[in-house]
């Protein structure tokens, strides 16, 4: 009985969403400009569901993505930590198979993936494109990481400052970034963003990450809790197209960003690209005496918060999101344009350091 | 491995919590006055969770009912109906199991219940105040009921009108009723209200129930598909206190109303009680010639769309949700009081029938 | 001594903001297209300050119209009604002389303007493009126009329904009509749409106007009084360039729409253009048996609220203001394009006539 | 002509609202509790309009006012400094004439005033309370203020550190204060706080004021420029009643404190009644070994940013504005409370130094 009631159950359901002849759900999404000549992916590696000690049916996660905005998600189940197994028994594989049609229709790319869970050192890390989960469930922690590497998998280090009193770049992390199976570290993880694995990142060409590490649904009320945190982070990848083996190649080759709160994190020369191809200066529409007006837009969805580089007391000039910005400022009524030198407090080029930008405004 | 890894983690993790003196959390719910000496409790006594097709681990449905300022929930997942069993073998008594210890923590009362789950008709109804879940899983309809009801169970039909073209009040339905099986129709059930099904409530003095339904996470999502659904539909009891056994007797009583939407549904005797105990009205602060003026309070969370009685064109007065309505009125100078009839618009007292007021400002 | 002061405090703050080596100010506006190879310029051509019955200083209106992303206004007063005169003497021309240099600082034509006021029949219209206001002060209601006319000006009927018991196009209207007087008329007005102006205006080829007739600062506080009135009514104006001149042209050739609400008023043509300009369809990213799943894109800061054309029961598509949205469709499996049929319910090309559409979508 | 037009047009005005037998309209105001027998009166005594430098009717601040819920304001404009005096003629008592029937509809305590203007030292003025405002246009500034307080006025230094360069407590100031004629200083000033003000008067037993000193109208626009500045500056006054004597009598006995941003700046006593009538502590709900659960109300419109007095790390406790928190603590099984000892960093008693409180939950 309760298979064929089932059975009726889904046909009615089928038959609702059929009659209908389009069905459409609609979001609103931040939008980052291309750079580089490489497409601007969102991208989140790093999520949780009842299959290990998250709180959402693995849908959940594809559903979320696709509202967020992103292109791509791994949804990382911990191997090794399973508190719902008494109800959930435990396969490895079977998130991924459970989403995958989803993700296809919602246009998400799915990349496999799952968290290798060891206590502190080492700690946690995941490892994405790998093709058989079940194949890492082994004791030894290298043999599981070299495993992830065999499958062709990229491995990262989760949330490095997770246990400060047992954090620190080690022997054993030494010993996985000489034998080229490291190749990346979250510099952002949840809602915190930790300053030595950005530093590492940049001395050891190891690839950013910024993740979610999400074990709840995902809603509008963490609000609460850090007013400042609208959003998940997000690690924006700059790829050749938008593929699963393009992001890989991608990644590998370290071009990615980090979106975290109101701030992005990542390599000078990203930045500097997102900043040129969202912020335009037009030409002065008035001009008076030794002043110019001039009006400048910021097409990025996040604010751009500058301060003038080498004044005597601050003078911040914020580029809202999304929005114009009227100028006046003082002109050598000789030159042939005016030149602004700012710091882009907000775009993190290294630990404490902005990107360094020029606002240039023709004047003829 | 496994097992020690878990232990380690869990013992990190209440470590952390408790290495706090305190710990909070915190909401904005929207609030109703308790009224006719009872206290008015907030309630929704059907929703799913991966037990049956659900998408959230039933602990979610805890934290949301506390963030939407609940007293009461009952998880109701379908006996007969498990899409997900190949992975969450069937348990019919896990979730309430699981969730029973944070229910307390977070001052919610839980409710066992679950969803009998036909074709219609007869349809899906709910069991609440069961004991044994499992003891339900029969084949017949009728008597999964009896069993329901013989448990000390409160049973209500669910979305009367889902299925348009079987819908009705069928003879089944009148076996129910005559049996004193049937205790109460959703009238209200996600984003849908049942007029006929508020009609039948009142002729045939059932309890009116208005339930969330919900299978997603509960998000702030919806706003995108229905502008007008900001909070899920509630089932407000009026209860002697706030424990299982008085929300017990306030529905067999018959003492509820609903919130949907902008809109409340019940009975005249406790819309009326709730706008008197909402809508506060000064004395007037000033008076010119043949007109008063006047401050009126609404403290009710929700908005009351008022509409003038028997005026030849539509004159409206809107009191919006805790706010302040400076009120111009007309006098005629030797009454010792104004008094304004309405009719309420959004408070229902039967279908497209408002709930009529007077609002009455002393002048002496 | 007072003189000394004032100097002294002009001085202290103009040093304040040229210490300063730039400054600025930022918004968000709504945004529409360029359509049609030309610009798409909002304007607002009904506005009153304290030289008449309004509110506010002149130059508020130029801070307002900057915030709202106006490209153009005209401040109107009332040539014959100063309800201030016993504290602001009658100076007709002197609003366009307060706010002519801040104007240009924030990048607005400033068109010089005034509104010819008489009771109804005629009613109120408004002279823009004129030279000299004093001279339309005249006792003959007619004279006032023809000077009006004889500056350059171009005149359009006000509120064209404002007082029911005597609207309609009269004898009156028709005399200026023939005469070549009447250029066009408010289709809206404040918060109201007026169908028959909207039908007169297609019948005579009058050009369509949406204006303010803003008498109070504009705040964000309108929300209470109209929860759909979230911005001022605007005037699209399709013109060659932004100078005064190329949206003279525009006005003089009926190249506008009105944007009221979350409507769009106008003629096909440029409601259309606006539509095709600002909805993007993608190559479907997933298909399965007889079913496509497409992005399509709406990058108007306007919600599309589509009706499926000749549907037996109603079937809706919002593209939400800046938005993406997901659409699964059926599809014929031999075709080469799906072709789905809608009107658009917001974009009135007549009184109670929706934009006809069709969304293609491309399979191969 | 002209006049005839005018009465027509305020005849159907009147008219217009006389057939509506009743007109409202909403605000929804932040509220403060009434503390220690007093009535808590929101007030803002210090505003401009075009009788000065401000760029708004004088009714608009009326209309402002009861829209930010206030119970008293005094429009204080300028006595020496007139930059639109061109177009609109000095008139000192002007603008209260102008709005006194407009506040008393409106439920405003609408008090005489006006700002005594000199270049810094010794600053700006007010003198609310004054019966005759051009009696004050003197050249001599002792004059000046000793005229205002024979008139009965209360005299308080505005924005007193305005001009760093030049600002302090000076020998003119000690001679104010030593004559009795300065009463009071702004500690907040429009967007800005004065930690040495706050400071005087607690040495010097000075009232504490927060006024708006607004210029502009009052829109929501505000929040471009500084996001924590969502409503102006409000002093509060704790007075016998809602009557200009008693409002009086309260700024001369010290009762006020100041609502700025997100903080409170007052006297420890005031502050701390407005904390034990905001804060609502529940019985524990829950037990469990050495924890309880237990809800805490905050009815109070504003958040209540606590920290663990004496805690080794910051341990912070965030009651937002109109919210429950669910608070977990530990606690000794032997105890018959729970006593937690916060500082509440937003309400400043002294510069840089919060409201110590104490939390107290009874166990039994």
């Amino acid at each position: 009985m309760k298979t064929s009631l089932k059975t009726v159950l889904l046909i009615v359901l089928a038959n609702l969403l059929l009659s209908l002849a389009a069905w459409g759900d609609s979001r609103r999404e931040v939008k980052f400009p291309d750079v580089l000549d490489y497409k601007t992916l969102k991208c989140d590696f790093h999520m949780h569901t009842v299959f290990s000690d998250g709180l959402v049916w693995p849908t959940v996660r594809v559903d979320e993505a696709w509202r967020d905005g992103l292109d791509a998600i791994s949804i990382t189940d911990h191997i090794e930590y399973h508190p719902h197994k008494a109800d959930v028994p435990t396969n490895h594989n079977r998130p991924y198979e459970l989403v995958a049609t989803k993700a296809k229709e919602k246009n998400i790319l799915l990349i496999k993936g799952a968290e290798i869970t060891r206590d502190t050192p080492p700690g946690h890390f995941n490892a994405i494109f790998v093709t058989d989960i079940a194949a890492l469930d082994v004791e030894d922690f290298n043999d599981a990481v070299r495993i992830a590497c065999e499958q062709g998998g990229f491995v990262f280090w989760n949330h490095p400052g997770w246990k400060p009193e047992a954090a620190g770049w080690l022997d054993i992390h030494t010993k996985l970034y000489e034998n080229k199976w490291l190749k990346g570290i979250e510099v952002v993880n949840g809602d915190t963003y930790y300053p030595e694995a950005h530093q590492w990142c940049l001395e050891k060409n190891l690839t950013m990450l910024g993740n979610s590490d999400i074990h709840d649904p995902i809603t509008g009320y963490e609000i609460y809790e850090d007013p400042e945190l609208t959003h998940r982070p997000v690690t924006l990848v700059f790829a050749k197209e938008k593929t699963a083996e393009a992001l890989k190649e991608a990644l590998l080759d370290g071009r990615t960003a980090v979106w975290h709160k109101n701030q992005l994190i990542g390599r000078e020369k990203y930045l500097d690209a997102i900043f040129k191809a969202s912020v335009k200066i037009a030409k002065p529409h008035h001009s008076q005496k030794d002043a110019i007006w001039v009006e400048i837009k910021n097409n990025l969805g996040i604010d751009i918060q500058m301060e003038k580089a080498g004044a005597k007391r601050a003078e911040k000039l914020t580029l809202p999101a999304n929005s114009t910005t009227l100028l006046r400022t003082k002109v050598d009524s000789k030159a042939e344009q005016v030149k602004l030198s700012y710091v882009v407090k907000n775009f993190l080029i290294a630990p404490d350091k902005g990107l360094p930008v020029e606002v240039i405004v023709p004047i003829q």
